[in-house]
């Protein structure tokens, strides 16, 4: 591969990374207008997406049911195995404690994330979970992608709510 | 209520507390039949027990699948809420940091554990997630019930996954 070459795939991988950031923002505008809090996910195994879902804690009744948890299970059974080695995540909002730790066991390999959630991830922000000698994988993660997208959608849905 | 009737009351009810705690137990041998890691949960109210299970993360394909999250899953469905309000959870280890957020998502009111988990526990080990400011609900935590059998089946499991 030239240097042209590699230039052009990073591009292009660059616009791939864009376009599935923008599936997780559809899907979250998808949850603000069923009600739940509007956070977004997409599961991607080379290049193709293996799973996309919105937070669906209310819908199905299911304390559980973040973005991230749905993507990470469906993605799972779709592989046959518990492991989504080489598997990478796209998330609107930093990951949660919970969903932190999930990502840990579904042993990813990278985590893209939209806006940082200081009050309750668990990435950058409270336990930084992947720091921790009780986290035994880390992916590799990168923040701030679709981060005002991101951001805009949960402040007009708690602006709502209050309303 | 006179003192002796409030001391038969509590003496019933640390026994409910061991029978539920040896009901976890049960579970966990059997997650240890199934190849699973042996830990086992069961989740109660109002003395009523809602759900029990054991570990299937392999079974699953699932690496979300702990049994804590398992039982907190389905009574949620059951209660038709995902909030678990007036809960008790019986677990035969250390919830990890996944299991612990999601016991303070569904608002569980106590949580009665086995055996500590200094590897990947996260209530009195690693991120000690409910004394942590991204924790918003608390619930009230008991450890050491039923933790030398607990302890001595993931023992018993281990030590035939190395011979």
């Amino acid at each position: 591969m030239t240097s042209n070459d590699s230039d052009t795939a990073n591009a292009r991988s660059g616009g791939a990374r864009r376009d599935f950031m923008r599936l997780a923002l559809m899907e979250a505008a998808s949850a603000a207008a069923r009600g739940e809090v509007p956070v977004g996910a997409v599961l991607v195994k080379d290049g193709t997406v293996l799973a996309t879902d919105g937070n669906r804690t209310r819908e199905l009744s299911d304390p559980t049911a973040h973005a991230e948890m749905l993507v990470i299970r469906r993605a799972a059974v779709r592989l046959g195995n518990d492991r989504l080695t080489d598997c990478d995540l796209y998330v609107t909002l930093e990951p949660c404690t919970m969903c932190a730790a999930a990502i840990s066991f579904a042993r990813l390999r990278r985590v893209y994330y939209g806006a940082a959630d200081a009050k309750g991830g668990a990435v950058e922000s409270g336990v930084r979970f992947f720091a921790q000698p009780t986290c035994h994988h880390r992916p590799d993660l990168y923040g701030g992608l679709g981060e005002s997208e991101a951001a805009d959608l949960l402040r007009e849905f708690f602006a709502g709510r209050r309303g």
